[in-house]
């Protein structure tokens, strides 16, 4: 594991790291935040999965998330979203699919099936190397995201409720096995046979049993995907129909970037911090 | 004036506008955040200058200031920190000169003369355009910056004490006419002649006179540019010979990053908000 950066930063330390990951069969970077009470023990460690286009960067810059991380003792780790590079097939030209655009699942279709097994990365290699290098208490974590890693953080929590005590989301696509700008993305890396994207898609995963403890989901009305790829009200009715308790937030005004998100960071990790702190 | 973006943050608004100007005789751009107290009525207005290879948006996305511009209800406005674009004579390979190193002066020299008036546009024509676009209170102005602009922020504040109520920087240079990173600047803007140098440095302004009500700098131990560009301690001297009180903050292990800025930006915008929202 290669130290790409690091700097203090509201009293803890934010630091970007590289290394080979045998999931995704290539070189990874990722950012985490380390709070200063880490000096003190083992703290949570908060995952924030970030949406299409993005890498571990843009949150690190944009997020404003260290602040509430600070204040709350949390750690907090901003993955890539996608395996990149040379030797990875790619569509330079589509930002809904290849770079950027890994949806937090392991493709299955070739020439995708090497390197594009994001789910593997996040749930398995990515914890083992962190808990291995940092003082985290991996019997603490959460999960939170953006976009399509709102919807990532969701279905991982789904998958392993043991593993992640809090999940959030900033506009998660909620049902992205019939959104326009998924679906071509999931045929590509699952195929044409729908049923093997069930794992893959939030709301059918509650569908088919799978529950949370509850859920925060914030929203901006003014967001230009909302109707035809966010669709929250999908993931309002699955939630309501399984029981799981979710509060969802229609933000007036708010679109889709960071302005959005960096408003709400801080409700969202104190949220984690409630179930992950004190919990 | 062109709107090039709105988003909302934080209750209020993040732009960026785009105008012709005439003192640089380029396009030029700006961001500027709209709190929601500007509903009400007119807000005071605070002045952000970049650093060196700075445009108006790295401190627009990294620096974290909307949370307490909302929570204060202050405007702040973040300019560009040079002319920019065809025509303007430019060292592209040079960092510490032209485009993004404009040092918030007015050139005098050719080819420079024509584009590099800084001063004269933050000073006099972006608060004229701002003035007659948005409900601030001209009358409630600050002035912050980091390094070259800390510096511009401390000289303008000097020359303009009726203009700006509150003043701070962030790792500010000290003394840019004996630093080796803005002589060869100065010179080729101001030419050889040193004593042209003087309004635009602050300790040699404060020699000769210029005065300030009260200043807050914050400055990284772990800063790369502290002994050689940025030296406080000049500012220090200088500020204790003129009975200028300085509240000079070291803190310890930051560098000359946004990491850094984001850190303090609350204290600082809160500095401001004292002096013009109470004041």
């Amino acid at each position: 594991m290669e130290l790409l950066s690091s700097s203090k930063a509201f009293g803890g330390s934010q630091r970007v790291y590289r290394h080979d990951s045998a999931a995704c069969a290539c070189p990874m970077t990722f950012a985490i935040y380390l709070p200063h009470q880490i000096e003190d023990g083992p703290v949570p460690l908060l995952w924030y999965l970030s949406g299409l286009t993005c890498t571990h960067q843009n949150v690190m810059d944009k997020g404003e998330y260290r602040a509430a991380a600070a204040a709350n003792g949390i750690a907090i780790i901003c993955p890539d979203t996608s395996p990149r590079g040379e030797g990875v097939p790619d569509e330079p030209q589509n930002w809904q699919f290849g770079s950027g655009a890994g949806f937090y699942l392991d493709a299955t279709q070739e020439p995708y099936a090497k390197n594009y097994r994001m789910e593997t990365y996040i749930r398995d290699e990515l914890p083992d190397l962190v808990s291995r290098h940092f003082p985290v208490d991996m019997t603490r974590q959460g999960i939170f995201g953006h976009s399509m890693g709102g919807h990532g953080a969701i279905t991982l929590a789904l998958k392993n409720p043991q593993r992640y005590a809090s999940v959030s989301a900033f506009a998660p696509i909620a049902q992205p096995s019939t959104a326009g700008w998924s679906r071509p993305a999931f045929e590509k890396y699952l195929g044409t046979d729908e049923r093997a994207w069930r794992p893959y898609d939030a709301t059918l995963l509650i569908a088919d049993g799978h529950r949370l403890r509850d859920l925060l989901v914030d929203q901006g009305t003014a967001d230009g995907f909302l109707d035809e790829g966010l669709r929250p009200q999908l993931l309002e009715v699955a939630c309501a129909a399984a029981g799981i308790p979710l509060e969802l937030q229609m933000r007036d005004g708010y679109d889709h970037s960071y302005n959005f998100i960096s408003t709400f960071m801080a409700q969202h990790v104190a949220w984690h911090a409630q179930r992950l702190v004190k919990g």
